[in-house]
C-alpha cells in the first residue's frame, strides 16, 4: 500500500473563505475528502499537513522519509522564496508533485517562478481542488510503475 | 457531447525516438489512444493534430471556434516565444489546458516561461503521457460543470 | 499609378469577433473596402494579403518587389518577434508604415517593443480602422512626392 | 464646433533648422498653416502652442479643460521622461493623440519608449508634418462619432 | 470600540538596545504604552504581539479575523520578502498601515522594496515611534469614517 | 514659533476633480485649512506653494532657507525623476517629510522609487489628506524635541 | 558516400539583390554550385533547401533523419528565436554545422545570440559563401574520421 | 574562557545522508564532535543548535547575548533569502564566521550570494566539516587578540 | 573675438554654501570672476547664466545660436536626466565642454550617467572651480584652431 | 607571397594534455604543423606566437604591422574581456580571422561573448584544430582576391 | 612530503602599508613566515610567488604542474576579471583553496564574485592572515587524505 | 620641485597613425613634449611611462611611492576592466588625473564606465592632446595648494 503525504502550506486554512474569486469555494476538509476518496479507491494512504510555518513543513518532510512513498506539496507563497523547502524536498528524495489551486504562471510576476519546480517530477497548477485528486492519481500510478 | 482539440507542436511527431530520457518512450499514436480511451468512457469526442508549423497550429485553432468545447494544448518549443499561438488561444475563447510532457520549470531559463499560461485555465507539466489523460478528464469535468 | 500591398498578419482573420473591445467591431473586410475607397479616391491600387503563417509572410513581401511601390504592414504578433519578417521588409526595401488597431505600446510589455520599427518608415497606431486609411493617404502622398 | 489643442514640446521651435535629416525642412508655422487648413476644412478650430519649459506645458493642458475637446501633443523630449506631462494628460482626460515628427521608435534607446503611450488614444510617428494632418483628421472624426 | 491588532516584527523585541543609531532608543515597551494612551483617548482597544518567527506572524494575522477591525504592521527584515505575511495581510482583508522606524526607503536597496505596499492601506516610514502613534490615529479615524 | 513650508507638485492643483478614485475628493484648499487647523493649534505657521515647475518648485525650496524650519513635500510626479529638486531638499538642509496621497509603493513600477526618500527624515502614503496633518504633527513635534 | 543536407533560411532566396554591402554579390545558385564542386571532389552528395517557413525547415530536419549523414545550417533570423527548429536540429542528431554569411556577432545585439551553438558541433561566420564551403569540407572530414 | 553559539541550519539535521556527493557522509553528531575537540584544546566552550525554523535561529542569536562570546553559523539555504536572520546576526553583535560545508560559489546562482557576509567577519566554504573546526580555531584566536 | 556662453545649472546657486564638502567653498561669483580673469587674458567674452529651470536653460542655448561660438555648461541634476537639454545642445551645434565640480563618476550610480556626454566635445570633472577655467582655456583655443 | 600572423593565447601551450574533452588531444606543435602545410601549398608564410601575457599580445599584434597581410588569433580566455587585444586588433587594420577550438558559444554564458567579433572578419569555432586550417586557406583566399 | 605553491597577487607586494584598515598591518614577509611555520610543522614545503602580471602568475600556475601537490591562491583583483586565471587554475588540475585577507563578499559589488569559485576546491575570506594557515592546515590535511 | 608620473596605457604608442579620425594626429612624442612645456614652465619634472602591459603599469605606479607627487594616467582600454590597477592607484594613494584624448563617455558602452574614477580625483576627455596640458597644469596647482 501506498503512502503520500499532503503539505498544505501558508494560508491555506483559510480556503473557501480567502478571496474565493481567485482560489475557489472548496475548503481544505473538501479538498481532504476528495484525496480520500481517491486513497480508498486505489487502496493507498494520505495523510495531510496544513502549516503557515516553514520550519514546520520542513520537519513534515523530514518525517515523512520514514512512513511516505511520495509527496504531494502546495507550499502557497513559500513555493516562490523559501529555498530551504525546496531543499528539502530534494533531500528527502521521495517522487513528489506540485500542486497550485490556481495558475501561478498568469499571476503577478513574482508568482510565475517556483523553486519547487527543480526538485518535484511535475506541477499541475490552475485546476482547483481537481489538481490535487489528479496528483493522487498520477502519483500513485508512478509508484505502481516502478 | 463535448468535443476537445488537441494540439501536439512542432517536433512532437518524434516523440518515442527523440530524447526519450526527456521525452520517454511512448509515441504520438500510444498518447492519442490513451486519448481515446479517455474519449470513450466519458461520452466525449477527441480530435488531436500534430504539426511544425505555427501558422497551421493558429488556422487550427480558429477552426476549433465551430466545433470543438475545449482545447488541450502542447505548443512544444513554440510555447516559449510564439506570441501568435496565444493571441489565438485569447482569440478563439474555449477553455483550454496546456500539457507538458517534460517538467519545463526544471529545464534551460526560456523553457520556464510559457507564453499561454496567461491565457489557459491551467497547465500539467512533467508528468509525461499521462499529463495528456489527466488533461482531458479535467476539461470534460470543467465542461460538465458549466 | 501607385501600388500598395496592405499585409494582415495573424489572428486579424478574425477582426471584429476577436476582444472587441480591443480591436473593434470592424471586420477585415470592412477595412479592406475602406482602403479601396482611399485607392479609388487616390487612383491606386490596395491589394491585401491575410495569413497566420510567417513563411507566407514573407513570401508576400519577397513577392511585392515586382508589382508593389510601398507596403503597409499589421504584422500582429509577429511585430515583436519575428525578426524573419522585418530582415523581409528591410530586403525588399519598398517604403512601408506599420499600423496597428490597438495602442500596442500602452498594453503588455512585450507588445511595447516593435521589430518592425526600424524597418519601416513610420507607424500608427491605436486609430483602429481608421489607421490603415491614414497610412495609405500618407503612403500615397509619399509616393507622389518622390 | 470642435476646438484641439496643439501642444510644440522643447525644441520644436527650432524646427526647420535643426537637424533637417531627421525632423525636415518644415518649420512649425508650416507644421500650423496645414493644421489650420484642416481646420478650416473641418469647420473646427486648432490652437497650438509651443514651450520648452515642462510646468508651461503642463499649464496649457490643464487650461484646456475649460475650452478644448481634444489634444494633439509632440513632447519632444520630455516624451521620454516627464511623468508629470503624462499625468497631466491622464488628469484632463481629453481624447490624445501623440505625433513624432520622425520614427522615434527607430532611433536611440531612451526615445524607443513614450511615457504619454498609456494615457493616449493613440500615435503618429516618422510621417513628418504629414503627422499632425492625419493626427488631426483622426481626432476630429473620432469627436464627431461620440 | 474599534480593536486593532499591532505586530511587531523579527528583532523588534530588541528595540532600545539595537542599532540605536537607525532605531533609536525607545523599547517596545515605550511604544506599546505611547499606543495605549491613544487607544484610551480614542476609545478603541490595541494589542500588540512581537515574533520572530514568520508562522506566528501569519497566526495572528489570521486570528485577527475573529477580533480586530484593523491592523498596524511593522513586518521587519520580513516585509522584504514574506510573500507569506503579505498573502496573510490580503486574505484576512482588514485595513491595515505599515509602519517602519527607520526611512526603509533610504537604506540598503533591498530595503528600498515592500511586499506589503500593495495590501496595505498607507505606510509611514521613518519617523520612529511616532510613526506608530500617527497610524493608530489615522486607522482609528478610518475606521470611524465608515 | 515654528514655520512651515508645504510643497504641492505637479498637476495637485487639479485635486478633487482629478481621478478622485485615486487621489480623493478633497481638493487643495481643504487640505491646507487642515494643515491651518494644526497651525493654529500647534502655534505654528504653515505656508504652502503649488506649481506645476520643476524649477519653481526648487526656488520656493531655496527660499525657505531664510524663514521655515521645516519642508513637508508632495512633489507629485517629479518625485520619481527629479534629481534637481532631491538635491535642492539635501541642499537647503531643512528636516523634512515626504507625503503622498495615494499609497505609491501599490501602484505603477515607476511611482514606487522616490528619489526624495534619500534626503527626507521620513514619509507618509496612502492615507489621503490626512497624511498632510500627520506629517505636520510630526514635523512639528520633532522640532520641538530639538 | 556522405550524404549532407544544406538548409538556406529566410530571405537567402534574396541573395546577390539584397544589402549586398553586407550579404555579398553571390546568389544561393553560386553557393549550392560551389558546395557541388566539393560534393564532387569528395564524392559526397550535398542536397540544398531553401525556404521562409519555419515549419518547412524543421519538416526538412525531420526528412534527413532518413537519408543525410550531417547538415549545414544557416536559419537566416531564425537563428535567434526559433526555439523549434533548434529542438529538431537536437532531435534528428546529426552532426551539424552552423554558417552564416555575415559577421552576426558584430551586428545588432539579437544578432548576437544563436539559439543553434548548443546543438551545433560548431559554427564559421563572416566569411561569406565561403563559409559554406568550409563548412562542407570540415563536415564531411569529421564524417570520415568517424 | 570564550564561549561559542554554532548554529546549524536548515536540513542540516540529514546531514551524513542527505546528498552524500555535496555534503559528504560526516554527521551533525561527528562535527560536533570534531568542535567539542577543540573546545577542550582551547579552553572554551562551543554549543550547538540546529533547527529548521528562522524563528527558532533568531531567538537562538538573541539569547547568545547573554552568554557567548562569538558565533559560527551555517543557516543553510537561509543564508540566501533570510534578511531577518542577518539582521539579528547585525543586531547581536558578536564576532561572527560563516561557515558552509559545500563550496556554494560554486554551485546554483542563487547559492552565490550570502546575505550574511555583510554581518559576519568572514568565512569558509567547500572544506566540509574541516570549515567548522577551521572557524572555531580562528573564532577563538581572534577572542584571545582582543 | 570669441564669445562664450556659461551656462550654471540647479541648485548652483547655492555654492560656497550648500554641502562644501562635495562642492567647494567658492561661490558662483567667484568662478565667474575666474572666468572673466580668462576672458580679459585671452580677448574673448564669457557671459554666465545661471537657472533652476529646464526651460530657462533650453532658451539660454538657443539664444546662444545669435551670439556665442561656444558653450561651457554644467547642468547640474539636468546632466543625468533632461534630454531635452541634451537636444538643445545637439541642435544649436556650437563647440560645448561639459564641467561638473565634483568628481561625478565616482559618486551615486545616477550620477556617473551624463545624458550631455554623447553632444559636447569633452568634459572635465572633479577639479572644483578649476575645471571652468580650464574648460574655457581648451574651448577658446580650440575655437582659435578652426 | 602572403604572411599569416597566428595567436595563440593563454593556457593554449597546455594543448593536448588540458581538458582534452572540451579541447581535444591535438598540441600546438601539431596545430602548427598543420597550418605550415597549409602554408607551403599556399606558397604563403605562417608564423605563430603563444603567450599567457595580454601585453605581449598586444606587441606581437603591433609588431605584425610591419610584416604580416594578416591575423589568425585564439585569444582564448582574453577573447572575452581583454578590450585592450581587441582595441589593438582594431588599431593594427589587417584582416584578421577568430579562431576557437571548442564551440564557445555552447559553453558557460561568459564565453559566449567575444570582444574580438566587432574587428574581426569573420569566426570559426568548435572545428578543433581544423578550424585553424580552415581559417588559413579562408584568410589566404581573401588576401588573393584583393 | 606535500609541496604546496602559494600565489599573491597583483598589490599584494604592497601589504602592511596598503590600506592597513582593509588589510591589516602584516607584511607578505609576515604571512610567509607563517605559512613556513605551517610547512615546517607538518613537514611539508611552502613556496610562495607574488606578482602584479597575469601572465606571470598563468606561467607559475603551469609550473606548479611539474612540482606541487595543491595551490592556495589569493588573486586580487585578478579573482574579479581574469578568466585566464581561473582557466589556468582549471588546466592545472591541482587541488586549490581561495584566500582573501578581507572579506569580498561584504565590499564593493564587483569584489563579490570570484571567477576563481567554480575551479577551486573552497575559500576562506575575511580573516586576515590566518586565513593563510588555516588554508595550508586544510589543504595538507585533504593531500593527507588522499 | 613637484614630480609627476604619467602613465600611457595600452595601443596609445600607435597614437598618431591608429583610427586618427577618433584619437588625432598627434603621435605620443608631441604629447610629451607638450607636457614637458608645462614642466618646464611650472618648474616641475613630468616622467611619462607607456606599455601595453598590467602589469608593467602596475608596477609603474608602486614605484613612483618613491618619487612622484602626482599621477596622470590615461590607461587605454584597460580603464574599463582593469580593477587591479585602480587598487594600485588607490593603493599609492596619490594625487591622480585620468586623462582619455577621445570623449569616452560618447562612445560604446563599455567605454562609457571608467574604474578609476572611483580612486582619481577628476577627469579631463574628448580634449585631445591638450587634455594632458590641463590635467598637468591642474594637478601642479593642487599641489602647490597642499
Amino acid at each position: 500500500m501506498h503512502r503520500i503525504l499532503v503539505i498544505h502550506g501558508p494560508n491555506l486554512n483559510l480556503l473557501g473563505t480567502r478571496q474565493p474569486e481567485i482560489y475557489g469555494t472548496s475548503g481544505l476538509a473538501e479538498i481532504d475528502a476528495a484525496l480520500d476518496k481517491v486513497a480508498r479507491e486505489k487502496h493507498a494512504e494520505i495523510r495531510s499537513v496544513q502549516s503557515n510555518s516553514e520550519g514546520v513543513i520542513i520537519d513534515a518532510l523530514h518525517d515523512a522519509r520514514s512512513w511516505a512513498d511520495g509527496v504531494i506539496i502546495n507550499a502557497g507563497a513559500y513555493t516562490h522564496y523559501s529555498h530551504a523547502i525546496a531543499d528539502a524536498v530534494a533531500a528527502v528524495n521521495l517522487p513528489a508533485v506540485e500542486v497550485h489551486l490556481s495558475n501561478i504562471y498568469a499571476r503577478e510576476e513574482w508568482r510565475r517562478h517556483s523553486l519547487l519546480a527543480p526538485v518535484v517530477k511535475g506541477s499541475i497548477c490552475g485546476l482547483g481542488w481537481r489538481g490535487y485528486v489528479l496528483a493522487a492519481q498520477a502519483l500513485l500510478e508512478l509508484l505502481d510503475d516502478r
